[in-house]
């Protein structure tokens, strides 16, 4: 993998330069993009001419090559949101997260397979891993795409698990910042109180460096080592167990970060909190059944069975049951925020278990829901992995608001799981 | 003016159809809109077709004309969102609303004119009540539209005031629902946490109607009597004062009130929520400042004045000091919330005043902008005037959530304005 903060550091010092960061590029998407099928659209020429643009050297990310998920809107490049409805569609305007990309001086490399609408049918990415495991979805391509170095960052959506568990199934580092700290205009609405944008890079500092370039905010965690954090140990949760493998994942993850000082306990979720993970099926399924109302209406026909699926049964739900859902979702995070009060983050697994076999599921975001609908901060951390070689990937909750100490506590775990190897 | 209930009620029985409705407006727009100019597009000849559909009659709308501000996307109609960058775009498709308005039965009779990006520099309406003074913006084309008897119903959005105080100046019913109760995808962003989808019509039972219509909501308040409400009064606020004459028409609206039996108490806001009004700007120029950065970046002179400096106050603003402004504008919703468990709607003035004369200013959101942030409803109530016929509109406030409600007793106010006569 390509790491960010390494190759800018580099850029910096004049031992490389931006172009040659893109054949670095070109090079791995070369020998593998036919198999691994990341991108929907590459524009490695676009890429190149404007790296070699002077300016350049004085921005954050000092010409870094991007991949964007095909669910963010390009004037210059086709977006499709993963839906034939929206074949060569060509947006007006850039997405405002991708104008603040090319600000912080990233550059465009392609845009990445999206599941359709970022819902749950398949688009044509494979697991970099193990080419015959999903990567996940669906930000499937942007997981895959830094998986398998084609580039150092990309950009993501999460509305269920869309960017914890692609990260977790392929071994990059994920996150899910804040709810609306990144701004999800321009990104395909499907609910409007679940989209949430996030970024992909190789370990946890790459991430933290990215998001601080594009959002301003003072969220590097590369320039000293993190304080031991307290971590609170989430094992038993009300939805369906993980994995024996990733249960063991978890135990690992926690020993590690216990040995190298964190401290450790066990936290249960309170009754508020699990009704509040039911109530995500319900807003989630009430507003896109709104929110895509319009493809519903003139292109139903060509919408996928997941999707017509989700929308027809957001159709059934009254206004009542959708109001009540948001007022559980809102008493949950008030019994959250108290929950939380001493400790830094929350560990869980990111996912059920490894990428399961086989393309046409993109896997299981029952880890990952709850957390979208409070909004808290996740940075899925690798590093663990089941017999085969497969990614375990541990799920870094904070609290909403401080995705600083989540990117900090996510750096120490992640250092804590490298050093037990 | 139309009234949009009488209209469904007359087509129901018999007496009218769609086709003549639209004749009816056909004929005040071919009498006044060169003079008013509240459309950008006008498709009365689309708006005839589909009024032909026999499948109108058993909707709830049963084909009524409506006019949507030019900042909710149309794939049959371009959408310019008020500005010259935008110059003939065509969305790939409609926004969620224009589609539950299709839905419900309502025919689009043209786009209405909105201030530049729903911001402060105006476009080419007139107020139908004095051709000589502002519309109030940034509605300006939907509450004019309706106040001219050009359509029955029209759709606004509000970030500061900009459903509330047109509605007030041109003397129509504008209703704010609470915060994303109708979805907002597909209507150009400015601020994502302030954007809020509204509604213009002529009487408070017709946009109640016309509410219940898009959403599915229980929303109709026609069909009995409302209940006396508990108004508290809002006479002094933190912002600045209300001209002589809506201070005497606030104190006019509390007395028909207190003797058509509601029951009435003077209120004071408490220091957190004086806090949010001022939160309200640092979030609007803060989100404006990314939500508008693609057209900044590739097109900065063709951006207006005020949008201008509005976007450059934003790139000023330190993640820290919006981070505060959401926390304080949370906690006032808390305060908010408690302040009125024991009131059902707080009456404050829709406007500082009558509308202005001239047309250069949409006139000014102080009155509006801290219930935009604090996502209450709002309704504003036409009936009273200042000794030159100019509309002077009361603001009725209601608790978060609770849309009925509000209604009712904006219903209820309405009926003891006009009883007072």
């Amino acid at each position: 993998m390509l790491s960010a903060l390494d190759l800018a550091r580099r850029i910096e010092a004049g031992e490389l330069t931006p172009v040659q960061v893109i054949e670095q590029c070109a090079q791995a998407i070369a020998a593998r993009e036919a198999e691994i099928g990341a991108f929907v659209t590459l524009d490695l020429d676009g890429a190149r001419k404007a790296a070699q643009n002077p300016a350049l050297k004085d921005t954050p990310l000092r010409g870094l090559p991007a991949g964007l998920k095909d669910i963010f809107d390009t004037a210059d490049l086709p977006t499709e949101y993963g839906s034939p409805i929206y074949a060569g569609h060509r947006p007006r305007m850039d997405a405002p997260l991708v104008t603040l990309l090319r600000r912080a001086g990233g550059l465009v490399l392609g845009k990445t397979v999206t599941t359709e609408f970022a819902h749950l049918d398949p688009g044509k990415t494979r697991n970099p891993r193990k080419p015959a495991h999903t990567p996940g979805g669906s930000s499937s391509g942007s997981a895959a795409a830094v998986a398998a170095g084609f580039v150092p960052i990309a950009t993501g959506s999460q509305t269920g698990g869309s960017v914890i568990r692609p990260a977790s199934y392929c071994g990059v580092v994920g996150y899910k910042p804040s709810y609306r700290m990144l701004p999800a205009v321009g990104m395909k609405c499907v609910s409007w109180h679940l989209d949430t944008a996030g970024l992909f890079a190789a370990g946890v500092a790459d991430v933290a460096f990215f998001a601080a370039a594009v959002s301003g905010r003072d969220l590097r965690v590369d320039r000293a080592s993190p304080a031991s954090p307290r971590i609170a140990v989430l094992r038993a949760q009300p939805w369906p167990s993980a994995s024996a493998d990733m249960a063991a994942a978890l135990d690992a993850a926690a020993r590690a970060a216990a040995a190298a000082m964190a401290r450790i306990r066990d936290i249960q979720l309170p009754p508020v909190v699990a009704a509040a993970f039911r109530a995500h099926s319900t807003i989630h399924a009430y507003e896109a059944a709104r929110a895509l109302a319009p493809e519903y209406d003139r292109h139903r026909d060509q919408l996928g069975k997941s999707l017509r699926e989700l929308i027809d049964a957001g159709t059934t739900i009254s206004a009542d049951a959708y109001d009540e859902a948001r007022r559980t979702a809102s008493r949950a995070r008030q019994a959250l925020a108290d929950l939380m009060a001493d400790c830094d983050v929350i560990l869980s697994p990111s996912a059920p278990g490894a990428a399961p076999e086989g393309l046409r599921s993109t896997g299981n975001s029952t880890f990952n829901r709850l957390w979208t609908l409070m909004g808290n901060p996740c940075v899925n951390v690798p590093g663990l992995a089941d017999e085969d070689g497969l990614p375990l990937g541990m799920q870094v909750i904070g609290r909403f608001g401080a995705d600083r100490a989540t990117l900090e506590a996510a750096l120490f775990l992640e250092t804590a799981i490298a050093r037990r190897r």
